[in-house]
């Protein structure tokens, strides 16, 4: 038989197969995935339709057409008191993940470490893992409001810390790193000569007046700081596969290496459509981030004040929330148990693609017990925290990237469930 | 100062940004870079803009829209004599450099062997050694129309053979490999069980009834190839970033890790246009395959027939010629170099980004100052051979994706310039 790479084993693709499979499932509510439910805004459509009809169907320059980068700077200074130079501090990506990856590929590789908030994003243990490097998770506990001191971070500080990555506003909790947690993160990363790779993604997504600060925005950091977006989450742009890496002229021809081997350049189509939604949607930004609070209060007054065996932190932003089931695990693993393994549970989960043989298995966590009650019993689909890392077990990620009305609906189904049991 | 990975050392970007920079030059006829100078079709750009325009804006399934495999299978099952399940056994990727880079990192890893007949395309070397591998180059001479011989493969396969990679019709010299050829590699693949990665980029575009062949139409080759092609060749699409990758259940799980990783999936609005191209745009390919033999046939007549010093074996397919310059260099090249050095020549190259310390250097090949001579002197830009690997020492790639005006124009410089040597 043919061999294949090795390396590849790192990557989760199973769990994602699984959800992706439930979430298509009819009558199912999705609240556990990230894409938003909205559409891209009306003017990126018009600016990509305006591109194709003026025959920008050709490769553009490897680092993005110059429009578009400009669009980035004028963003970073309005929004991220920040800048840089479009000629040789930015790469325009196929994606915000082709971003990651290809950071963590230009920046480590074998034998080093890469310090990690835990919970964390999925792709990062298995991509840096896929370097050669080592992930240091820090644990992100509720208690410190799913933020790691400082002091915890610079515990884990080795000759061979090449990166640390930060995600603020944070998936899967909804954190947002302080002014000051990040002038720690700075000055460890000053100290000690590593990078911050700071996962911009959700940076537009704040609440109740919160602001997210960049690292890049420190003026010692322009060295060290590598920052991360794009326009998949802001915009709802997800189809559109745009996202940027900005940092010093290094890490950008670093980068730049892998860039035109992955990918030579984003999508010009694309990269018109993300042009304008930079320079002219504003408002969209706004009213969709009203949208998500108007759900996210839902969320936090009935699971908090009306649901049973479960509570959550307030996030600050992002559109996840990080909800704690340990009280429900504690109490009614045995009963969940005996429901998911029972023959109308059965009839249900093996007629869905790749989900049959991932149903309940021997040692099962806690959290993905409880994703799997939900599923069967209250037809929602969540993330299991522990698919966040292992400080993430009896938690469940709760995305209100969904309807306001199917929100809701899940969570008189979860009520009327649980309550029996509170 | 903070480290980057040096596994990037092994891109050589740098002839690329200087190739670039110069093909911007005003005046210059670029006959140096692979692109297409027809427009995308009709067909596509519709189906573009009704794609954006019905709200297609999200993430589309990760392995491409149904839609997209489907036109796929037929194309494959109309040119290439082959089929496929479409569920398991493709992926459509954001372009097909990022199917090479992810078929490479899904099939060999460190300490492997991949055999690549050279010259080659630039990319392959630097891919194979990112994941660790070694590639094994087998010389295909112009004597033998740059087919390397089947006992010269045999000749360098070792148990760290893992992969060999084809790429008919060739870039940069034209060839097609036959149908006996790639039964000779395909019993070598199966005996020593390795992959042949069929790079098929150029496959719409033949000459003289010229037929490519698909090592996985063979039947007994399921297991052992793997075919890339895309868009952007056959149908002008560079900027659209589509291409795909054909292999079984097994080579398609693994890509699937790093392609959920490296893109998620290819542009939505990419994907309707490319879907619309392989359905719907058969007389696009013929128009543009008869244009480009068109210029094929001028370059063949005024190398061969009026231009001193300069040869080429008439290309079967893709749009590239590969052109002996051995008797210019030969005869030439103190007279080329004393130009180049010239203060004259000088005041033109110093003003031209990234090109000014990559001009002449010590020690270096026939191939370059040929190619720089012609830009000094004829404002024409080829690619060096030496770049497709050492056997392309004192040749010059010839790219005929290019106005056919341009093309003359450029000829009837050359001419001029080396008819005194001649």
């Amino acid at each position: 038989m043919t061999k294949l790479a090795r390396g590849l084993d790192q990557f989760p693709q199973k769990t994602i197969y699984v959800l992706l499979s439930l979430a298509r499932e009819s009558g199912m509510v999705n609240l556990g995935l990230g894409e938003p439910n909205f559409d891209a805004p009306r003017e990126a459509i018009d600016a990509a339709i305006n591109s194709l009809k003026s025959g920008e169907t050709h490769y553009t320059p490897d680092p993005g057409t110059m429009q578009m980068r400009e669009a980035i700077l004028e963003k970073t200074k309005r929004d991220n008191d920040f800048d840089f130079d479009p000629e040789t501090e930015i790469i325009v990506t196929a994606g915000s993940s082709a971003a990651l990856f290809g950071t963590i590929l230009a920046t480590v590789e074998t034998g080093d470490e890469v310090i990690v908030p835990a919970p964390s994003y999925l792709a990062y243990d298995p991509v840096i893992k896929f370097a050669g490097a080592r992930p240091i998770f820090v644990p992100a506990t509720e208690e410190n409001d799913f933020i790691p001191t400082t002091e915890d971070i610079a515990s884990v500080v080795t000759h061979r810390t090449k990166a640390m990555i930060v995600c603020s506003p944070n998936n899967p909790t909804g954190a947002v790193w302080s002014k000051s947690n990040l002038r720690g993160i700075a000055d460890l990363a000053l100290d000690h000569d590593f990078h911050v790779i700071s996962d911009e993604l959700y940076e537009r997504i704040l609440y109740d007046g919160n602001k997210a600060q960049s690292i890049a925005s420190f003026d010692d950091m322009q060295e060290h700081a590598i920052t991360l977006n794009g326009v998949s989450k802001s915009y709802a742009m997800t189809g559109f596969r745009v996202g940027w890496v900005i940092g010093s002229a290094r890490v950008i021809d670093a980068y730049r290496k892998i860039h035109q081997n992955i990918s030579v350049c984003a999508c010009a189509t694309s990269q018109a459509a993300s042009t304008a939604a930079l320079n002219d949607c504003e408002y969209y930004v706004q009213d969709m981030v009203s949208e998500y609070d108007r759900r996210r209060k839902l969320l936090l007054d009935r699971i908090n004040n009306h649901i049973p065996l479960m509570s959550v932190t307030r996030p600050k932003g992002s559109f996840y929330m990080f909800v704690n089931v340990k009280d429900l695990v504690d109490k009614y693993l045995e009963d969940m148990l005996e429901y998911l393994r029972s023959e109308k549970v059965k009839s249900f989960y093996k007629k869905i693609p790749d989900v049959g043989k991932q149903w309940v298995n021997e040692g099962d966590s806690g959290s993905k017990i409880s994703m799997l009650y939900l599923i069967a019993k209250v037809k929602t689909l969540t993330a299991p925290g522990i698919a966040f890392g292992p400080v993430g077990e009896n938690f469940l990620r709760v995305s209100f990237a969904q309807e306001y009305g199917l929100i809701e609906n899940a969570l008189n189904n979860m009520q009327k469930v649980l309550e029996p049991w509170g």
